[in-house]
């Protein structure tokens, strides 16, 4: 075989790094021959020095930006997280003629644009598998295994800390606040957990996973948001009592010329395989012209996870080195000026099934009220559950399930629900996907 | 963008090629921005002229080894079928310097390492997404995004047919032979099924799938087989009762320096994954060091799920040709030379849990017989099910549950259970894995 040594850089040896670092000291023959050369560790860095971990006899910087510099390496690997220093590194690796391997979505979803252009003008790759999913090797299946296709949706499970928190709910019926505590005390949520919470981590993977699955630049505030806290144990408890389970879901759907982009806790039935993932596992489904429907199951974050998807890029672009070839310049997976500029769906206009919770006073008339209510913005009712009367209670739960409906529709019902004198405090709202 | 052509050639037009003609004719500007050139079909060939089929203007031959002799193609995809004369097909296509696409996992089992080496001899390129599990892009998951793993163990249901057929046993209760005959009329079967039934579809699969996670050189023959024909409605019906579910599946596994490899009905606890994917779907379950376990699911077979995966390699290797790089030619991953030989266990010395059926009369002592015909051989029990007495039955059925023992032990115990003047006839021995 080839003698070809192709010098990578890491730059953040958190618990990634870490996990990089130790695919690449297992990996022994059976990674050269797989690359066709060997993948030398030439230098990482660090703010802070990290003596306990063992850097295979790289050259060790304070500076990350020593790596960026370093004619020595040929891939540098970005895992210090953030969108600043991160963005000044990776621009500074990509003008030094470096390939660039990033975990980092956030950055993607702010400044992917820029680094893109700027990748493919160096003449160098820029490769994200770990941005989204994890382990999970969606990146790849969507720029190359599906490029025959015309992608019409992709949905996912894309945050583990929201599947966690959903599924100790439903297992033990549990408040969203309490369980959303134990995960910060696993260390499955941050310590400010707020983007995992409100879904803006979801929309960042879900803008890059859609621009690939499109060819189109998107913007990163461009998905529709829910977090996963208007979830209470209860609505969970209903919607399986009409056979549905809820999953915090990032949604792309091509639809009517636009596209739908959105992240929000979602009934889906629960015979459908992606409703069964759970704990902090990541799931993707994928419909497409050809292929009809995709599952991708598997564990979406975890140091050597998502090392495994780092890795992925690494011996992709380090294999065409070794073989003398150019690596692949089209992160997106088309030439960046081939990429379009899609209509993003208004929410207002886009449609779903809807399940309402509320509390309204039992009593003759007030089922007419409500159903008025929907009538007369054009919502039919697909099922309805009234719990018995309780004489604890002044009023008692009304769980609905609507057809399809537009989210402006749904809220002007809900305006008026909310305003009947019978029902008391607000409606709980969620979409219903049937898929 | 370029406007570099890269010309293809069908041989066949059956279901998948008349699929891939729908996948390139359906592509648009959106395949030419993914590939950065235009793919157009400059030929086909078919035995017998297919009118019917619209084949874009390109030229029609009735001789496949012209397509393989047209100095115009640059890709040929083999969809004729059979070993025989595809392979001379491809051996001419390859010797011709055309890179080639196959769906053909007979070929590749029977062929492939003369295949293999001969398309690197000559640095073109062979590739076969669409071998193994149809339109779920398995192949290239396991070449370039786990590259940087090294996979313990691969499972998979790999044989659509026999999925629908176990699907519909358990849902209906019916007989396999009756499942069978409506497969065929709905086309999901051969006319002949003896290769999709007795396991050797799934293994040819299975040894395509292994070679590229082990990295080694696997013969066609080297997977132990039992048929999908060996499971019976009411173990279906037993292993529900005992939390499992039975599943025609093909494994490799890494145990003490030796490859598993073999195909039969096994039963999984209900709880995983794979256990749920249910009709003509296919799925494979990776285990690697790295990301850990990883589920792919979608469709096995069809016309258009086929020519996805086959549409994958086209636009990989069409995108090397449109950036000027050459296509990787490790159709294996790695070099051929660079191929390991692996020991194969023998199957007598694997070990699983087992599930037994048997009939036995139901009297005093039998069940002290039985244990101790299994105790001998040092077999444990893991659990047990005697059905109730019935006047119209001599004999009732027991179902056991055993712990871990290899092949050779537990066939030992059953030539014993047979020869008990209790027991009649012969036991049903399935193979239990946990995961």
């Amino acid at each position: 075989m080839t003698t070809q040594t192709i010098k990578v850089g890491i730059c953040g040896l958190g618990t990634v790094g870490q996990g990089v670092i130790a695919l690449l000291s297992e990996g022994g023959d059976v990674l050269s021959n797989r690359v066709g050369g060997t993948i030398e560790l030439v230098h990482v860095a660090t703010r802070t020095p990290k003596p306990e971990v063992d850097t295979l006899g790289a050259r060790d910087s304070r500076d990350v930006f020593d790596v960026a510099r370093d004619p020595d390496v040929d891939v540098l690997i970005e895992l210090i997280g953030g969108t600043t220093v991160a963005k000044d590194l990776v621009v500074e690796a990509l003008n030094h003629g470096k390939h660039v391997v990033t975990a980092n979505k956030a950055l993607l979803a702010d400044h992917g644009e820029e680094l893109f252009a700027l990748a493919e003008s160096k003449g160098v790759a820029l490769r994200f598998e770990a941005a989204v999913a994890g382990g999970i090797p969606v990146i790849e299946a969507v720029k190359t295994s599906l490029a025959g296709n015309h992608v019409s949706s992709v949905a996912g499970i894309i945050n583990g800390t929201g599947n966690f928190i959903l599924t100790e709910m439903a297992a033990k019926g549990r408040e969203f606040s309490d369980v959303l505590a134990e995960a910060q005390a696993l260390g499955y949520a941050e310590a400010d957990p707020t983007f995992d919470v409100d879904g803006t981590d979801a929309a960042q993977k879900l803008v890059l996973l859609s621009s690939l699955a499109f060819g189109a630049r998107i913007d990163a505030n461009a998905p529709f948001k829910q977090g996963v806290d208007s979830v209470a144990p209860a609505d969970i408890g209903y919607a399986r009592e009409l056979g549905y389970r809820i999953k915090h879901l990032g949604i792309a759907k091509r639809e009517n010329d636009a596209l739908q982009l959105r992240v929000h806790p979602t009934l889906i039935p629960e015979a459908k395989a992606i409703a069964q993932v759970d704990g902090v596992l990541n799931a993707v489904m994928i419909n497409a012209s050809g292929v009809g429907e995709l599952l991708l199951v598997g564990p979406g974050a975890g140091s050597r996870p998502t090392a495994s998807a780092v890795m992925a890029d690494v011996v992709s672009v380090a294999r065409s080195i070794a073989s003398g070839e150019q690596p692949s310049i089209h992160s997106m997976g088309v030439g960046f000026s081939a990429m379009s500029q899609l209509t993003i769906a208004d929410i207002n206009e886009v449609s779903s099934a809807w399940y309402l919770r509320l509390d309204a006073e039992d009593k003759p008339g007030v089922m007419a009220s409500l159903t008025q209510c929907l009538s007369q913005h054009g919502i039919g009712i697909e099922s309805l559950i009234q719990k018995p009367e309780s004489a604890a209670l002044a009023k008692v739960p009304v769980i609905l399930m609507t057809d399809e409906a537009p989210t402006r529709a749904i809220e002007q019902a809900i305006a008026d629900i909310e305003a009947l004198p019978s029902v008391g405090g607000p409606v709980t709202c969620l979409r219903v996907e049937n898929f």
